[in-house]
């Protein structure tokens, strides 16, 4: 019977955050607390107790006999980019729920209490940073980061926490919500955002840790505007050909620090001239760019930065404009915990399933929970066509592996 | 008396197209629509004939003894750039009515009829292409042009026309609404663009000749999203590395060009990811740029068109993405007549002002009219800080120097 819960609510899921194009469920907006409600329903309706801290997650635990003892935690986050897919995210709050679900069914007595957390807020997409559910949680948020607007309706993060419930004077005094220490361990399932599971023909991977970014949300270049046709090249102050002229240059690092060994992605994902000004016969004299520079190494992000920096430098010199990067935004990497790489490998064996465990290209809640200090292991879920579109593809066979792997995993840990 | 009639009608027009940063007139719509009704009622009570062509374009008439000589005509376009400065076109049209104006008041009765054109639509901001409202004159608009859509409203250019009164149909027959051998000549007066006669320290200029250009609106890019984090870097397909470039190596050919001696200019005015679907950490799937290409050389226009070309193909191929050109728009370069220059000149050194021709870096109205068979002349006035945008700065006093000899030229011409 529980075969078919996860494809169900992956249904549900799908039905209520299709945006005519993918799934789009907004962090603390309407389309993420609609998940959370669906999730938090069936958990009920499996004879979990459920809660919603004061960050607005939601909660799903099988208690333990000795409930006083820290738990043994797990989950992802249940918010999505715009137009993004279905199991970003939610493939591993349906994977902690069918575990947690079938361990009640099995009649498993946990000595620790099991927990299963549906967190909110993931994604950079809305307000430019991520992770900002967990951090919420681990009283890692700044006064700045909540006064960060939403990129389509201007709302700041600390309306749209304050409308789904966030206790946000403690989220700005930097309270941490959850004592990390009640947390023996967390464990998160997440489908693969690139294409390494695919090439090695595997359904399942225990990840090693996971790339930290910096970030500017909109580097400013400003120029000056002009007829297109009027000023000689000498005279421009063209900002689109500065911008140009320095992604191609921070291109021309990435290759070099790549061929050196160096671990590094570079990704200018929001990139415009203004609307409020642009034309097609008019030199562009303003436009902004995004900057996501992630690497597993802080060394190697920290010397790209510089290389940004002074690239910039130089161009504005040559080209007569200004960059105004704005605020930097970063998040650390994270190294998974040894002890709990070991348990996964070992049930991911016992599976009769081949073992070659990755690290992380993208960014993950685990990560701050380990920075938190709480032991953390991940699982990755063979995915095609990445994320954070409406493409994305994990199979439910490959689904069910990992699921499966989170049970014996959080069953050992438990008992 | 008439000394204060340009600068009140540069104020009623600055105050009808003021829109809180610039000036917006927006072409075959309201703005463009006020300003014409302006010099409309102030040409009526000045006593000059006035009359709306199948074009809407508004004509004001100093009538001459023999009304059945072709016509001297002048004046420029009364539509804007959104956000875009007060002379630009206008100043022109002014610089008509004043001329008419004192030539009546001091009881000129010309030979041939005088006639000032006020024109709509010569910026190409709203429906990406320029020298609609003299296209449309001359027969020289096409269908596919009447289905442009507008950057902002959507709304078609047919649709525009007609809600100004336009005879769409004569315009999309490629009827010409005035017979060319009507106007002996056309003599155009507008603001330099460039920054030519403010380094030469001279008020005025008389103009040779006008760049012609190769345009598209949106050059599309596509690409594949995925999550910024987890796809390598030779897993990519990533349109905003791709467009980058590709600008600039269109800029390093731009350069070599320059230093062959070619006249050209080169602008991507309007460029940007798709608002519908980018994100911070999302890899840009699809972006769009505008390209404006400029030369008094047909031959240059088209060698730079080709690399253009051929450098797309060349990135397509290294990177996986694809480019889609979408239409090409087109304005050929244009030579003032030799006669008219002649007389120009006589009467700007006659005024005792430096005499410099110089090229027009923008185009105008003026190579419509001589690419249609009309001997066309311009004058330049100086002018601070390009146009297309609110800091275009031209003084008064060099205005009233051109308009000046565009005065003394119409009278020698209409004697």
């Amino acid at each position: 019977m529980s075969e078919g819960l996860a494809e169900r609510l992956f249904g549900q899921l799908r039905e209520a955050g299709f945006d005519g194009v993918g799934i789009t469920r907004e962090c603390y907006a309407e389309g993420e607390t609609r998940a959370l409600d669906i999730v938090e329903a069936e958990a009920r309706r499996l004879g979990l107790e459920t809660m919603r801290d004061a960050g607005a997650n939601l909660w799903a635990t099988l208690p333990g006999q000795e409930p006083g003892l820290p738990a043994i935690a797990c989950g992802s986050h249940l918010d999505s980019v715009p137009q993004g897919g279905n199991f970003d995210g939610a493939a591993g709050v349906l994977a902690g729920l069918l575990a947690l679900s079938r361990l009640r069914e099995a009649g498993f007595r946990p000595r620790r209490s099991i927990r299963l957390l549906a967190l909110r807020g993931e994604e950079s997409a809305f307000y430019g940073q991520a992770y900002l559910g967990s951090s919420a949680l681990f009283g890692r948020l700044k006064a700045e980061d909540l006064a960060a607007t939403n990129v389509a309706s201007g709302r700041t993060l600390r309306q749209a926490m304050a409308s789904v419930g966030v206790d946000v004077a403690r989220v700005e005094r930097g309270e941490a919500l959850i004592d990390p220490a009640s947390l023996a361990c967390w464990l998160e399932l997440h489908i693969e955002q690139g294409p390494v599971l695919l090439a090695r023909d595997m359904p399942a991977a225990v990840v090693t840790g996971i790339r930290g970014n910096v970030r500017h949300r909109a580097v400013e270049c400003l120029g000056e505007a002009g007829h297109s046709g009027a000023v000689p090249r000498w005279l421009r102050r063209d900002t689109v050909f500065a911008v140009a002229e320095l992604i191609t240059r921070l291109d021309r690092h990435w290759r070099t620090l790549l061929e050196r060994g160096r671990d590094l992605v570079v990704t200018s994902g929001i990139i415009g001239t203004d609307p409020a000004e642009h034309a097609l016969a008019r030199i562009p004299g303003r436009m902004t760019f995004s900057l996501d520079i992630r690497s597993q190494s802080p060394e190697t992000l920290e010397a790209f930065y510089d290389l940004f920096l002074s690239e910039c430098a130089g161009i504005a010199q040559e080209r007569g404009v200004r960059f105004i990067p704005g605020r930097r935004v970063e998040a650390a990497p994270a190294r998974m915990d040894a002890g709990l790489i070991e348990i996964l490998r070992k049930h991911l064996q016992a599976m009769g399933q081949q073992d070659e465990p990755i690290p992380s290209g993208a960014g993950h809640d685990a990560a701050v929970f380990a920075n938190a200090g709480v032991p953390s292991g991940m699982i990755f879920v063979r995915n095609a066509h990445g994320s954070h579109n409406p493409k994305e593809a994990m199979a439910m066979d490959d689904f069910h592996v990992g699921a499966e792997l989170l049970r014996r995993a959080l069953q050992e840990l438990a008992a």
